[in-house]
């Protein structure tokens, strides 16, 4: 233990194994002077087996919400063998799958939400901050206070003060930090784009809709200028990029439409035009050909322009340079463009590759985790699951980056963690060199990681939905129509993340019917 | 009409009356170059008798909703004498009163709002614009379409363009733009105080009490940083103040008491603080005697802190100065501190009031109006209700700014033009000196508006609320606690916008008390 504050930066204090175990809970704080913050004191560390576990989740996503969620609570009580921690910049779990939909404003963003102090609950303790550094030498965090942006732009005084870091130390770590959008260094994307990975994102498009909807409703502007603004390419082909161009021609074909005569909301008319591209030859290339054909028609019957065979080389302001399958070059006009295709490594998992030997961790799409799920080279103290997780070794072929996969991968490691006392060596401190020795052993019984496909789902608007079935019979392999949307909204009601978001949500979809969509610009 | 032109700056196409009769809805707009716009051309004017009187209505708030929902759609219909016109920078209604209740996390941004093309419907057109200048000389409104902030925060091209003004003729304006808050000239408020009167007011706020909450729980942070981050102070003991106040003991004595243990979330305790501090000496001036005790006994009971007879005189980083009635000096620290009092004049008033007779415009509260809400020397073209008129010269006193008094000037305002057939005198545009003169002649028998008070209301926390009785009995005075609370719920659940919003309060109250508040910084 006393290594770690070696590692800290000065002024960070160290928030010890031992040292926060003998706190009362009212004071687990560092207690020193507010003016001159000052290393903690290196804590003696208590011998192992006298102490609990401290299991540290970094993020509150799909793979750390259903971690949490299924852990024992026995063993993750007061009285458990485990302490667990949660890291996350914030503090909330978010339904994606529902994002588009939320752009729409069918749901609103307090129904795909759930705290996660709730989900934590009795079970462990959660901290609001950002993971900077892993360090497995030390077997210690650094993480990070976010600047409150609210209070930064209002000059509000509060907690305004710059980002400060604090060092926690861990025995295992569940790295669940997700992917963060990749734009494939393609020019002109950060600037000109929409995202739509985070809640603010879905917010702030929802609003832009609104307001380019209002503008092109005013008296003084040009049948060109009204044209761009209803102009909305989406570029990407997946379920994403999918259901957010069915939610936009919902939203434009019918409230739109119901509230703004002046404008033909129907995309076959001149105003509004919702356009995807995308590089592959069809819609859905995960599902399976008969859904992507069928996709593909309901697209052409609600005039959403297809685009396929086209790569994006640029996006420049008002337009998109795109590059056909014959190599010809065109450009796509817009008014809004939305980047829903690709997802990057999140920084925290480059900077823990560094750390880790670079003979072991050779892929660039995340961390390489054995069938166990545990990060090759970490020794077994730290685990990786959701899209920051490559599971090229493991006895499958690398997994998609999916709500779904992160949701089974957590089960299984609530699983793995409730049943098995998994715990540090007891020589861990002792050991020097220790590289390929395992410091968290895994009981020898213990079973790898598989996967179960339950299907796939995706809403193409006008209530229509398509489901890829998980067990294909001759007679039935996928659901589509109306059947497929009603699938699609009863599992995305009941895949929900507590009984409330189930609530809300269905609460949501039917408010939606009875009273139409959210256009404020709020 | 083709004094129009003049007036309007260069570029800035003026949408004629006649002008726009004649077009068809889908081409409803200045047909120009968009490169070049240039003045539309000087429309001839119909015969007065001959078209329909534009009323222009200014504003989404209160009295603009009240008057539009309550007129008659066969006057305001295609067919009817009439044309609607409503021009305000924000598409929805909201419903103010629950404002604070948003903050708390009670009730959701959503469901508070109501789209305001929904509440216009069939009987008007809807322009999202901030208008500049009421100009009485040439009865014609400068519009100005506003910056879209989501867009240049983030660089997304779209509708970046800068502000640019379109001009609107009228008959008739209806100015109904409410009020700004008043800093009084108090050094530091807009500085370091979060306002809460908008909607997005209620969201920053919201957001930055998480913010807080979850930065006092983190394990590096100091029992002094602790207490500082979780100490709000509250400036007015109006209603607005009292709720938000009794909003928030409600949020942190159960929500985050509940979700975070280490933090002792009852205002007795040391970590918690909620203080408010008003210049009167009892809390809800403007309730019956009774209730002013009663409130003041419920917050002592939640350990809200009462700092009355104290009157603000500067508000600095960390600590608010005060003044006591005695004239000694005190600081009140805080690490939120929430400015819930005082309105101030609309600019556009001010600029209304600039091109009006001095002689007769001489409130600096707002417009001055005769007993049917014509605004003085306006020649009758102009009617003003809500927060931005001053009601001195009617046969009542002047009417305090609330929500009940907009409405029922927006429904008698609504019954006047509805039944009267309103219009300009034919030779209004011959006439070429008309001061003082009507311009739009009242019938002799329209009855003056009339203000019914139908009691007040205000919720004090933990289920506890008061309603002033509007009929006094010697046996029933007022409605106190339990009692209160239930009448303050029914009541503004049915005195929202629409069966939507009527609905959504209703289901957020009961999800509330089913789940819990929205602790998410969402």
């Amino acid at each position: 233990m006393a290594s770690n504050t070696e590692e800290a930066s000065p002024g960070s204090p160290t928030i010890g194994l031992a040292e926060e175990m003998a706190m009362e809970p009212s004071t687990c704080v560092a207690a020193e002077e507010p003016e001159l913050p000052a290393a903690a004191p290196p804590a003696e560390p208590l011998p192992p087996t006298a102490r609990r576990t401290r299991v540290v989740v970094l993020g509150s996503g799909w793979g750390a919400v259903s971690f949490i969620k299924n852990l024992d609570p026995q063993a993750f009580g007061e009285r458990g063998p485990y302490e667990l921690v949660v890291v996350s910049p914030r503090n909330y779990m978010l339904y994606t799958p529902l994002l588009p939909s939320a752009v729409g404003g069918v749901v609103s963003e307090n129904s795909i939400v759930e705290s996660i102090r709730k989900i934590v609950g009795d079970k462990g303790t959660y901290y609001e901050a950002r993971v900077a550094d892993i360090n497995p030498a030390t077997r210690t965090l650094t993480c990070v206070k976010e600047y409150c942006e609210v209070c930064a732009a209002r000059k509000h005084s509060g907690h305004t003060e710059a980002d400060h870091t604090f060092t926690l130390a861990y025995d295992i770590v569940l790295c669940s930090v997700g992917a963060v959008n990749a734009t494939f260094g393609i020019p002109g994307v950060p600037e000109h784009c929409w995202f739509l990975k985070s809640m603010e994102d879905a917010s702030r498009l929802r609003r832009h809709i609104s307001k380019a909807v209002e503008h092109a409703a005013l008296p003084d502007t040009t049948p060109e200028q009204r044209k761009k603004l209803l102009s909305f390419v989406v570029v990407g082909g997946g379920p994403t990029g999918v259901e957010t161009a069915a939610e936009l021609y919902d939203l434009l074909a019918e409230d739109v439409a119901r509230s703004l005569p002046q404008i033909k909301a129907s995309c076959s008319a001149d105003d509004v035009s919702i356009t995807l591209v995308d590089g592959m030859d069809s819609l859905l290339g995960s599902f399976h050909k008969e859904i992507q054909t069928y996709a593909g028609e309901v697209f052409h019957h609600h005039g959403i322009k297809l685009r396929l065979g086209t790569k994006v080389t640029a996006v420049h302001e008002g337009h998109i340079s795109v590059q056909l399958k014959d190599g010809s070059l065109d450009t796509v006009p817009y008014g809004t463009a939305i980047w829903a295709t690709g997802i990057a490594m999140h920084p925290l998992v480059a900077q823990l590759q560094a750390r880790l030997p670079a003979a072991v961790q050779t892929s660039r799409r995340g961390l390489l985790v054995d069938p166990h799920l545990r990060v090759l080279g970490s020794q077994g103290t730290i685990f990786c699951l959701g899209d920051a997780a490559v599971t090229g070794a493991a006895p499958q072929a690398a997994l998609p980056p999916t709500a779904q996969v992160a949701r089974q991968e957590g089960e299984y490691l609530a699983a793995l963690l409730s049943k098995n006392r998994l715990a540090l060596r007891e020589d861990a401190d002792v050991d020097a060199d220790p590289v390929g020795e395992e410091l968290v052993p895994l009981p020898p019984r213990a079973k790898p990681f598989r996967y179960t496909h339950l299907g796939a789902l995706a809403y193409l608007g006008e209530q229509k939905g398509v489901m890829d079935l998980p067990v294909k019979t001759p007679f039935l392999k996928t659901l589509r129509g109306y059947l497929g949307a009603q699938a699609w909204r009863t599992l995305e009601t009941f895949m929900q993340i507590s009984p409330r978001t189930r609530w809300l949500v269905m609460h949501d979809w039917m408010r939606a019917s009875l009273f139409g969509r959210n256009v404020s610009d709020i």
